[in-house]
This record gives C-alpha cells, sequence and structure tokens, in this order.
C-alpha cells in the first residue's frame, strides 16, 4: 500500500515508493489482461488486414477538474479523437504521469481513476506508463501525456489533399463548450455558468464517415478551435474556406461569456467533437448518420471550400464577411 | 521562421506561433518520410512474421545537459533501450515535449538536435509529437516523453518467470557513470570530474542475447540502479540474487564521488547498460559476444541465483555479505 498522503521525490526513484505508487494506485486502476508492469516493453497483437496508426498528446489543463471532465478524462479522450479522425479504431494507450512533489495522493487517485473510466468508456487498455516526480514548484500538479494506438482498415484514404473545390464543411456539434467549461472551472473574471465541457470520444462518429467514399478529411478541433482546423485546411489547399457564422452551432451560454469578454468562440476549443470536409454528394448523408446520434444532434454544414488563395472568410449573419484570422495570442491557456 | 528568441505561452495555443515552433524547429530536426506534421496519427508499416512491442517514458533530468548527453540523447534511449532488453529492434517514436513559458528557443532548439542526431544514431524515426507551453515557474525548462515502438522476431520468450536458481548475472559495462555525470553537471558539494554519461543505445548489446536459447531475461538498470534491477528480479522470482561485490565494474571517478558522498554505486542510474540473467552453460558465451563489442569491454559476470527468501545479498570483498536493500529515499533525484 501507498503509506503517504502526498507524493515525495521519493515516488519517483525507481525504488520502494515507486513501486508501491505503481502497482497500488497506477495498477490497480488500468490493471488488465494486457498491462504488466513488470515488463519494460508490451507486446501488441495485430489484426489481419489492419493498418496500425499511432499519436500522441500532452495535457496541461488548469483546473485538474471542470464540468463534464478532468484532466484524466482528457488525456484518453484527446488521444482516442486523433485516432478516430484519422479512421482507426483506438485499442491502446501508453500513459506518462509527471506529478508535483507535495501532490495529494487522494486526488491522484481520483484522477487517475476518472482516466481508467474514460478508457474503459472508449474501450482502449493502458499497456505501458512511466511516472516522473517533479520537485515542488515546478509542476504545476500533474501533466499528462499519451500515445495511442489504433487499427484501421486497409484501404481507408483520408487527406487534406483529397480536398476539392465544392467540399462542404460538417461539424457534429456546437463549439466551444470545453473552453469555456474550463474557463469557468477557475473562477475568473467572476463568472459562473453550466456550460460542460464536450470531452468525449468521437469514434461513434467519426469511425463510419471514415469508410465512406466522398468522405475527404476530419480532424477534431481541440486547441484553436474551428478556426484553426479551418486556417490547417487553407493552409495545405491553397483553397478559401468559406464559413457561415449563422450555421455554426454555439450554445447561449458559450455565447454569452465570449460576448462579454470579446473572445471568439469560433478559436475555442472543443474535446469532442468532429470537423468533416466531404463532397457536396455526401452532406446529406454525413449529416443524417451524424444527427441519428445523441451526440451529434446538433451536427450543421457550416461551410464549403472553393478555389482562392488559401484564406478563411466568415460570412456574418447580415451578408457580410469577414477573414477569421488564424490565432495569435491565445485568450485561453492551458484548457487541455 | 520563428519570430522570438524564447517561448511564449503563444507557442503552445495552436495557432500560428505554434505552427512555426514545429514547422520551423521540431521538424526541421525530426522531418522525414515517416513524419508528417500535418497527420493526426501516423501508420506504421507491419513487417511480416514480427511481432510490435511498445513502451514509454519521461525525463526531467536536471540539468539539460551533461558530460556524455542532455535530455534529448535520454529521451531517445532510454525508450529504445527498453525495447532492446526485450529483444525488440526500435523503430519509431512519438516525442511529447512540456516547454517551460521563457525557455530560449536557441537552447530548444540544440536540444532537440541533439535528440535528432541520437534517433538517427539509434536508427529510429519519430512519426508523431505534441508540444504544451507550461506558464514561467511551473516547467523546470523541458520535460520529454517519448513513447517506442519495435519488431520483434516471434519465438524471443524473455521473462523473470524463465529465470532458475543457478542462472547468472552478467552487466554489460561499469555502473553509475550516468548518474555521477548528471551530478557532477549540477556542481553541487564543489566537486568536479571527468565522468561522462553512459547513455547510449544498447540494442547492439541485447538484441543478439535475445535470440539465444538461455538468455532468460534483461533489463537497462536505469533510475534504482543494479540494485533496484536485483529487487525486481528476487521480488518476482522468490530467489535470492548473490552479487559478488569485486566482480561489478564500477569506474574508479564513479567509485571516488560515490566514497566521499555516501553513495552506493549500485543503486545509481546507468543510460547504457544492460543485465543479463542466463543460464550457466550460456554466461561465457554471452560475455564473449558483449567484451568483442567496444561497448562491452567490461562486461561482467557479477551474480548467481539461488533458492531463498527474494533477498539481494551482498558478497563484499573481505568474505563478508550484507543485504542490499531496496531504495528507499533516493541520494539523487531527477537523473533521467
Amino acid at each position: 500500500m501507498i503509506e503517504d498522503t502526498h507524493i515525495s521525490l521519493a515516488h519517483g526513484n525507481g525504488g520502494r515508493h515507486m513501486r508501491a505508487l505503481i502497482e497500488h494506485l497506477f495498477a490497480r486502476h488500468l490493471g488488465g489482461p494486457d498491462l504488466d508492469v513488470g515488463l519494460d516493453a508490451a507486446p501488441i497483437a495485430l489484426p489481419a488486414g489492419q493498418e496500425l496508426l499511432i499519436t500522441t498528446d500532452g495535457f496541461i489543463v488548469q483546473p485538474l477538474r471542470f464540468a463534464g471532465g478532468d484532466i484524466g478524462t482528457l488525456a484518453v479522450n484527446g488521444t482516442v479523437n486523433d485516432l478516430a479522425v484519422s479512421g482507426a479504431t483506438a485499442r491502446y494507450l501508453t500513459l506518462n504521469a509527471f506529478i508535483e512533489e507535495g501532490f495529494e495522493v487522494s486526488e491522484l487517485d481520483r484522477l487517475i481513476g476518472s482516466l481508467a473510466a474514460a478508457a474503459r468508456a472508449a474501450q482502449v487498455c493502458v499497456v505501458a506508463g512511466d511516472t516522473k516526480v517533479l520537485p515542488r514548484g515546478q509542476g504545476g500538479g500533474l501533466y499528462l501525456a499519451t500515445t495511442g494506438v489504433g487499427f484501421r482498415p486497409a484501404g481507408v484514404r483520408l487527406g487534406m489533399g483529397r480536398i476539392a473545390p465544392g467540399d462542404e464543411v460538417l461539424v457534429s456539434g456546437p463549439v466551444g463548450d470545453h473552453a469555456i467549461a474550463v474557463m469557468l472551472a477557475r473562477g475568473a473574471f467572476e463568472l459562473s455558468g453550466d456550460v460542460c465541457s464536450d470531452c468525449a470520444p468521437v469514434g461513434a462518429l467519426a469511425l463510419p464517415l471514415a469508410q465512406m467514399d466522398g468522405v475527404r478529411f476530419m480532424r477534431d478541433p481541440t486547441r484553436g478551435g474551428l478556426a484553426t482546423v479551418a486556417h490547417e485546411i487553407a493552409n495545405a489547399t491553397g483553397l478559401d474556406v468559406h464559413l457561415d457564422e449563422a450555421a455554426i452551432p454555439v450554445r447561449p451560454a458559450v455565447r454569452a461569456v465570449c460576448d462579454i469578454l470579446g473572445y471568439d468562440p469560433y478559436s475555442l476549443a472543443c474535446e469532442g467533437r468532429v470537423v468533416a470536409v466531404v463532397a457536396p454528394s455526401m452532406a446529406a448523408a454525413c449529416l443524417a448518420l451524424w444527427r441519428g446520434l445523441p451526440q451529434g444532434a446538433q451536427a450543421a454544414r457550416i461551410g464549403t471550400l472553393a478555389s482562392g488563395v488559401g484564406e478563411v472568410i466568415l460570412h456574418t449573419g447580415l451578408g457580410g464577411e469577414r477573414c477569421l484570422d488564424e490565432l495569435d495570442d491565445d485568450p485561453l491557456p492551458r484548457i487541455c
């Protein structure tokens, strides 16, 4: 058992205390037939006819918990979702924990328990991990990194290179919920509200589309939000991305906070949404599929691709338009 | 190009500055046919008849550079070596960088350049990565995490479960160099010396043994050193590990620092050594193989396994013996 109530440097030194932390906290939550904490490297079985994909992400959200999630659910879903929008079913995760000296063991236990529950919900197994302890004052509590391995049926081809003029842009739900939920959890600006993070696995949304002909490209709009995804598409293709402001779903509570603080909701992070670029002939079918799922009920057709100079143009409700600039200074750092 | 000389929170926000950092610093060093920074997840090709292994490790060494290496070479070799001692040839890495606001871009450039050189030397490709920026004062400069994917020929079976009484313990070279090199780089205790870290890939040492019948188990003695590996074996097997102090190679300069400060060299980290447990009939062949390599010139037979109660017993030069306790308080935190 873990004898201490708070993390000390000895929990990171490779000896008895570290072994206790790994066996009695991490392995208790994450244990299963695929995790053997006595191994230096874990074997992964390969299904026939599948491609293997790998991705990685770091998590430094502050505060560590917020309405709708915490750093543990983020660390699972952020990585699982990068695989899902690539057309791959996530199967395995590795976990790095950087824990600050003095961190409460009971809080670590709750957060890793939450991570384990999110992993079960997303049907992924943690197969390898590592812990490091940072000296007091140099850690911000807890930082996590996860690397995900997933399988993709051979023949799935998604990529920005397949995007063509006339293609349509879809989003699976309201944008900005995650960033505003984290901001409200900070208690800054004396604002409060009941915005929940959208943090969730997007496999049910993304994987059926990945196998549909005419679906060109998908991405989850995390840091930098929808605007950043639009800029990445514009930069990579040289096409203009035209977005219809009136069509982009934004919850009233998110819109209200944005109006008060002067934020642009299109630059705010989501953690459970998908942006898809699809051939015009496929847009209706994709939307119908998404709207048939609880997490896609507010899915919308929000824009089109056209020949141009690689700009992102927001068509405002009044018939006007403005260039949506690439994010420069971040109004909300540390949201994932 | 990167317009700034120091890292700011904007380098972590998903926008223009982050894109510049990734394209003009990380991708410049790490770029290659297997790295596409525009992808959410990278595909991995699977050779026929091979098992896939995965491992992960975090790196918080302080200072970031030391004689014989830096956090970049550690981040490559630490992970590559966990695969090698499992019998797998490392092929791919993912990289997480947690960078503190205010960190010098030129120093980041040197360290990632060093990481890239170490990756080339170890013949691994970085295929995915993520960067996060930590607020000033909450980062300790730079933390890294790497996850490694390697391939192992089907049929390789290594594991503590295969260890039997009578087996012999080998080490591929002197122990403690890495920990002492890092300690000296701190300039603490007004000590100086010319100890270089042993930080290096161990594939050439470990992979030939992995395919030899009678090689039971290998591990690289990093945090907690040789003593911790011995305890892991004793705990897992219930056998006693008898170590012959006179046979364990320790460089005179390492021994001298240990004598001055009261450190036990057997608890100090290595970053380029292998501990192997082999059947007695194989010990001579394994030693000959190691001694034929430059990095194995000082390889030694250092102990044996015997029925017992799961203790680690150090036989001292004078015919005496003492129990080698499992590491409790760490004399040298943050050495990897």
